[in-house]
C-alpha cells in the first residue's frame, strides 16, 4: 500500500512504501540524502547502502521511484519524519540534466516570465509554483460552494457564437461550416436569458478577447465567473451578493488553508463584510486632492487610481475591497441600465488595486432595451439576437450580475505581480504555446 | 420579505409576499385561478376581487408579478397550499401572445428539435424542460464532489492552442494575431503534463470538434470532463476509478433527487459497483451469435452493438454500464499505450447504449512515446509539442484517464433521445444560433 508524504507521521516505526519523483539528491557526511516529491509534498530519505545509492548513479531530478524504508521521527526533516534503511527501485529513469532548478523557492524570476512559460511543464514541479494552482483549485471550489448555497444553477453557454457584438473588446473570428462565427467574449446574453428560467445562474468558463494588449493585467483567454440574479429590489442587492461572495471565499480560504497561503507569502486579507463604496467622481476628487492632479475628465479610473483607492480604503475603512460606483454613461453598454443622464447602475469591484468584476444592473424593460440595442447597431429581430430580445418581450424581471475574473482573483489573493502567473498556460498577443 | 413557492407550506395562515411569472391563468366557476412560477416551482392563487382580476386584462404568460395573499392548505393545489385574498401588482407586463405553450408537459415534440431551439429562451420556462438543466447542474456538482474527495486538482487548460493534432476529429482553425491557432479538441496534452505536477487532475470545460456529422450523438461543442491520474499500478486502476465515479454520481443523484428524476420520468438505474467488462472481440462474438451477423471486422463497435451489449449486461450482470476493453490498435493514438500486437490498454465506458468515455492508459516511456509521435507525423521537438515531450523526458510515472462526455451523461441519466436536448444552446453543422 502506497503511503503519501503527509501520511508518514502516522506510520512512525513502520516499514512503508512510497512513490514519487526524485526531487533532490545530496551527499552529507558520507550519507546520501534524497528528497522524494509526491502530490502532497516532500519526504526525506537517508540511504546508506552503497548498492542502493548506485541505483541512482547518473540519474537526475524527475526520476520516478518507489522507495521502501522505516519511518523515523526526525525534527529536521520535512514533516518531522525521515525514511531509514531505504531500498529503492527506479520506475522511470531520467538521464538528462535538468533544464531548470526546481528545488529552489521559485523556478523563475518574477521579472522573467518567458523562462517561466518556456519550461512550464517542468517549472510547475517546483513546490512554490505548483501551490499557486492548488490555491486556484481551492478558490474555484469555494466560489461554487457559495453559489450553490445561494440557489444559483450552474449553466454551460456556447463559446462558438453567431452574436458577438455585446462587448467593447475585439473578438476572434472563425469559419464555422461556411458561416462566420466568433469566440464568446462572455456568456452575457445567455446568462440573462437564463434568469428567465432559473432566476439565479452562474458559469465558470473560458472567455476570449482579441485585444492586442501586452500588460500585466491582460491575456487573450481568461477564466470568468459569470453570475446573474433576478428579482432584485435594486442595484444594491447585486453588489451585496458579490461582496458576500468575495468575503466568503477569501475568509474561508484563509480559515482552511492558512498554511498553504503563508507558504506562498500571500498577504493576510484586510476585509470587512461591508465593502466601502465610493462613486467614481468621488474617487477622482479624493485622488486628485491627495496627488495634486485632475483626473475628473477620465472615463475610467486610471490604474494608479485603482491602486490608490484600495490603499485609501484599507487605511480609512479597514477593507482592501472597494466598490467604485456610479460609472459614467460613456462606459455604458446596450444591456446596462442607465441611472441618470450621467451615470449607469454599475460598479467596479476593486481588490488590492485591481478591478476584479464589473457589476451592473441590466435594462430589463423590453422597449428601452430595444432602443438601446438599436443605438448600438443591433436589430432586436436579427436572427442571432432574436432569442435574447424574445426573453425580454416575454417577461424578464429586474436583474443584474457580474463577470468576475477568476485569474485576477487568484493573482490578487496570492499577491502575484502578473495575471499570467495565475494561469497554467497563458495566452497573449505573443504566446500561443505551450 | 419574499417567500418562495416551496417555502409556502411553512407559512399556512400567514399573509405572504411572492414574486414570479404568470405561468397560467384560467376561469373556473366565476373565479380566476393563476399559477405563479418562481425558481422553485409553481404557486396557485385564487383571485376573487374584480379589481385585481382587471390588472391582468390583456396580459399574457411571462408577465412578472408580485402577489400578496393568505396561504391556505389546499390538497388539490401544487405543494398543497393555495393563496387567497390576493392583491397583485404587475412588475413587467407581457402584452404579446405566447409563441409556444409552456404549461404543457413539454414545450416541444421530441422529434421536432428545431422548434425547441427556435424558441429556446422561452421554451425552457416549461418546468419539464428546465428540470433537465437542474439535473445537469446537480450532476456537475456531484462529479466535482467525487473528484475533490479523491485528491484531484482542478485545472483550466487553454482552448486556443497551437498544437491540435492530438485527435482524429477535425479542428476549427482561426487567425491568432497573425498565427494559425486551433480550438482545443480536448485538454489531452495539458492534463498529461499536469500529472507530473499534481498526479491527479481534472477539468470540466468546452471542447470543439469540427466534425460535419449530423447524428443524435454529435455536436460541435461539447462539455467534457477530463480526468488524468498517475502512479497507477495498471490500466485496471483507471477503470476502477472511473466506474467508482459514475456509480457515485448516479447513485447519489437518485438518493438526493429522486423526486426531480421521477418528475422527468428518468429510468431508475440498474448498476453494480463493479461494471462488467467484455473485450471488444468478445462483444462482436456475443452480438454476432445473438443476431446471426458477423461484425468481427469492424474497427469500432457499431451503434447497435453498443445498445445491445448494454441490454445484455443489464440482463446478465444486473448492470447497464459496461466496459468494452482491449480496443484494437487501429484506433490507437500516439499517446496511448499498446498492450500487444492487436490491442491497446484502453476501454470504452458504455452506459445505456452510448459511449460515455474512452479510458486508456498512456504511453509514459519517453523513447516509445517519441517513436509513436514520429509515426503520427509529430516531432517531439516541434515548438508546439516541446512542453509535452519534455514532461516525459523529465519523468512521468505510469498514468491514464479519460475524456468523459458530460452532455451524454445528462442525456442518458434522464433518458433523453438526443444529446442536443441535454445542452442549453447546442451547436451542430447547421446551428450556430441561438
Amino acid at each position: 500500500m502506497r503511503v503519501l508524504s503527509t501520511e508518514l507521521k502516522d506510520h512512525i516505526g513502520e516499514n512503508v512504501h512510497l512513490e514519487g519523483w526524485l526531487h533532490k539528491k545530496r551527499l552529507l557526511g558520507g550519507l546520501t540524502f534524497i528528497n522524494l516529491r509526491d502530490r502532497r509534498g516532500i519526504t526525506q530519505a537517508v540511504i546508506k547502502d552503497k548498492q542502493e545509492v548506485d541505483k541512482l548513479r547518473g540519474l537526475h531530478t524527475g526520476t520516478v521511484l518507489t522507495i521502501e524504508g522505516q519511518a523515523k521521527e526526525e525534527p529536521r526533516a520535512p514533516g518531522g519524519v525521515e525514511l531509514h534503511d531505504v531500498k529503492l527501485e527506479v520506475m522511470v529513469p531520467v538521464s538528462s540534466e535538468p533544464l531548470i532548478e526546481i528545488d529552489k523557492p521559485l523556478s523563475h524570476k518574477p521579472d522573467n516570465l518567458d523562462t517561466l512559460f518556456e519550461y512550464r511543464s517542468i517549472g510547475l514541479r517546483n513546490l512554490n509554483e505548483s501551490k499557486v494552482f492548488l490555491v486556484r483549485s481551492i478558490l474555484l471550489r469555494l466560489l461554487r460552494e457559495f453559489l450553490y448555497d445561494h440557489d444559483f444553477v450552474e449553466i454551460n453557454s456556447p463559446k462558438l457564437v453567431g452574436n458577438a457584438a455585446e462587448g467593447g473588446a475585439e473578438v476572434f473570428k472563425l469559419d464555422y461550416f461556411g458561416k462566420s462565427a466568433s469566440l464568446a467574449q462572455s456568456p452575457q446574453l445567455y446568462k440573462q436569458v437564463m434568469v428567465g428560467v432559473f432566476e439565479r445562474v452562474f458559469e465558470i468558463g473560458p472567455a476570449f478577447r482579441a485585444e492586442p494588449s501586452a500588460t500585466t493585467r491582460h491575456v487573450s483567454e481568461v477564466t470568468m465567473l459569470d453570475i446573474e440574479m433576478a428579482f432584485i429590489k435594486d442595484h444594491d442587492e447585486v453588489l451585496s451578493m458579490i461582496q458576500e461572495l468575495l468575503y466568503f471565499v477569501i475568509t474561508k480560504a484563509w480559515k482552511e488553508h492558512a498554511d498553504l497561503l503563508n507558504e506562498l507569502k500571500a498577504p493576510e486579507p484586510v476585509l470587512k463584510p461591508q465593502f466601502p463604496r465610493y462613486s467614481m467622481s468621488r474617487i477622482h476628487e479624493l485622488y486628485g486632492k491627495a496627488n495634486n492632479v485632475d483626473t475628473s475628465s477620465e472615463i475610467d479610473l486610471t490604474p494608479d487610481e485603482e491602486r490608490w483607492i484600495c490603499e485609501y480604503a484599507k487605511e480609512h475603512d479597514g477593507c482592501e475591497a472597494v466598490f467604485a460606483t456610479d460609472l459614467p454613461r460613456s462606459k455604458m453598454k446596450f444591456y446596462h441600465m442607465a441611472k441618470d443622464e450621467a451615470t449607469v447602475y454599475s460598479a467596479d469591484l476593486l481588490f488590492r488595486g485591481l478591478e476584479l468584476a464589473t457589476c451592473p444592473q441590466r435594462e430589463h424593460r423590453y422597449d428601452t432595451l430595444v432602443s438601446q440595442m438599436q443605438a448600438a447597431g443591433i436589430k432586436a429581430d436579427d436572427p442571432a439576437y432574436m432569442f435574447y430580445s424574445q426573453a425580454f418581450k416575454y417577461g424578464l424581471p429586474p436583474h443584474g450580475g457580474c463577470g468576475f475574473g477568476v485569474d485576477r482573483l487568484v493573482e490578487k489573493v496570492i499577491g502575484l505581480g502578473n495575471i499570467k502567473e495565475a494561469i497554467l498556460f497563458p495566452r497573449d498577443i505573443n504566446r500561443l504555446t505551450p
